[in-house]
């Protein structure tokens, strides 16, 4: 059982509507960038990074009350995972719910960004990304993430989470090879364009299941990290305590 | 009846005030860009959104205590509406007060700019932005930014108020196809400097008209996200709950 | 009598410590944004900005419990003149020994950047600021900084002011046109390095002018927008009520 | 004896782990920004410092409440130092455990960058940084780096101490004409990686005595600033007093 209180057709409705505006920043920004700087594609990438990076956090601070904001299959599995026993975190349920509203939030992310630029609502991107130092990329950034959202939860420090996480991406656009995709929904919704931020489907696979492998891994190190913690794991992304805002029906 | 306490002349000076810098910050940003990065247009939007995003957080801290540093007609009108049964938002004297500071400032604001770079005072923008897929853009921005605002006074974190919607604009300038305008009273300041930053006077109603519309969804979305919620709809933007540093008369 | 506990001699030497490093902070990122991006003034710019907005926030941080991290001339004095009936403010003994602090460390400051930058120790520069515009930016700076800095302090966000002054001039260095010096020892600091951030020691006295002209404004300002608040104003950049870490002799 | 609860052995692999990451953030970033900007150094270093900056701030933040999230024998050593006589820091058998761990870390760190972006495992560094003004610089940035910890950390303010320290090494990469490397783990770490980011093995001693000296410095500067402080010197960087979240065995 979770710690929110919104009932689960409002929470699957937030990570839909924050999954999709969390793609429409990454390729609309995306979109701006290789279009207004065309001849330096690290400054398109810094710039696309300083939106995502704001962008993110807002969008966390804005639905975190309403169903966590994992906007993430990845973290909304590891969250149902690392509280399973205690029932502290996502039950089966709502994962059912939770993942298919991060997909096909997603994908519409992915259409709104198209038509405010003007192009068509899908294209299928034709950007490969399939390597192995890439695949290393995302299992390095994916286990980050994860270490990072559930050891701020632990230490009773989740509202800072918002910018945490925002600063983090940011970051980690850079120091992976693969620019921190990080997350099976967005990846998928990146299909859907092909723009700056595009992944061609057929690559899509092998970095959803890299970030698996990352999620994994994070998993791994936090229970070296942070032993006998997690019983609270629930409503691990919500930056209040107070989440009776929408608490009601 | 709106929860700050100070008389409605220096509520609706600060408006004024705190538009009119806004307007500075944009235009005045914009015209350091476009001289200074000359051949790269990304840059130049990126220098702006920087300066804009740093600029807006530090001018609702400035005069959040005295007026609620609202600098925008949609979002006075979304406060005056979620209000108006409850008596917590502004009251339709309030609402008749700000919206003119906020345009006349907005206009001294260009003015501002225009005479700080050595510029005519007036110099009409000719620069035309109207199309379906920039109004599309527009509604957006302005949507993302009403429940942005109220969801963080409804959830009890309004202290995070001013830099989470300096960087939501930041991030807007670069995500939404119009670059965020999100603001009538900002549109109509733009206009009066034929510069960077500038809108062409013929494209102001068409962008107005797509704002409210997006003011009028984001009223949608809060209503499905954070229901039974709004009954402290006053005061929305100010950063901290201590007004009585402004409230004699 | 000051707010602050640490006898004057310390506070002295903390506000030529950090004056010193602010310009040691913008004379150095000049220096080094200027020989690395040699194609663009405006990438400089930003690359300047970023580094002072960084820096200025971390400096008033380290400092702020000793001295209140003024940095300025304009601000000690507005601090004095605000609390000078309350006794609130710095004495006019604080005063003769805070000024020529900020002055002293801001050539030193100088001093140490051209020389971790293989410059000759001391070279006048060459860069000429002076025109009406010009002066008219480093009034709008001025002013702004001051109503910033009080309105903080005085509606009790003083733990904020660290990042939101980082912050302000950061955008500042963009939305004026001016760059926003609007700092007389910084003013005299900068005059001693013929590089990105130099200013002829012939314009200083108009720069120092023009921000006395405009701290004057920003007097005015806070006497419409905050009235009858004030009497807080010693110790107005302490970012933190504990100043007993540093109230030993 | 420390303040941290965790038992050794996690605290150590907390700071390898920690120290491993910062040094995957400023090779990797700086591969990326050298091959995706490769026509402005300046532009290279900003993305650079601004992946660092982010990344460092969300890394302290990661592992603060299991190790103190020094990540640097310089700061590790200064713990020691300031709370030998009340036993408030690190213990000599705490550094035995820390310096190592830091150093393995860091050349891990630099081996995981190499390989995500399809380096060589390990390429030694052929970047020459002699020279008498880059040692100073790198005095400067490790003065103001331990000024900066303990002067929070004394003050009460350890909260904000992850976002100050990655603001900090963002502003000095600028303002320092080293670079602001200030950690001679992570000196040791950049050898192992002929990219941006790397340094000569020759070059690596000057810039750890370089930096020695800078933390005296800063010890000497400490004992002017904040005299009768330093009592609770231990567990520096945490920025939660909650520490208990990993403190099983």
């Amino acid at each position: 059982m979770s710690g929110l209180a919104a009932p689960l057709w409002r929470r699957a409705f937030a990570e839909g509507l924050g999954t999709g505006l969390l793609v429409t920043v990454v390729v609309g920004s995306g979109i701006a960038a290789s279009a207004l700087s065309p001849n330096d594609i690290g400054l398109q990438l810094l710039e696309n990074a300083f939106a995502t990076a704001l962008g993110l956090a807002v969008l966390i601070l804005m639905l975190g009350p309403v169903s966590g904001a994992h906007f993430n299959p990845v973290v909304s599995v590891v969250d149902w995972w690392l509280g399973r026993r205690t029932g502290t975190g996502l039950s089966p349920r709502d994962l059912a719910a939770y993942l298919p509203a991060q997909v096909a939030g997603a994908i519409a992310g992915a259409v709104l960004a198209n038509l405010m630029y003007a192009e068509a609502a899908v294209s299928w991107s034709t950007k490969d990304r399939s390597s192995g130092p890439l695949w290393l990329g995302e299992v390095v950034a994916t286990a980050g993430l994860v270490v990072l959202i559930f050891a701020l939860a632990w230490s009773g420090r989740a509202a800072v989470t918002p910018v945490a996480v925002g600063a983090y991406i940011g970051s980690a656009y850079w120091f992976t090879s693969s620019t921190s995709f990080a997350n099976p929904a967005v990846s998928i919704g990146r299909a859907f364009s092909d723009t700056f931020a595009g992944i061609a489907p057929g690559s899509v696979p092998g970095f959803v299941v890299a970030q698996f492998a990352g999620a994994a891994a994070g998993v791994g190190l936090l229970a070296v990290l942070y032993p006998r913690a997690g019983q609270a794991a629930g409503d691990v992304v919500t930056p209040s305590t107070d989440t009776t805002a929408g608490a009601s029906s």
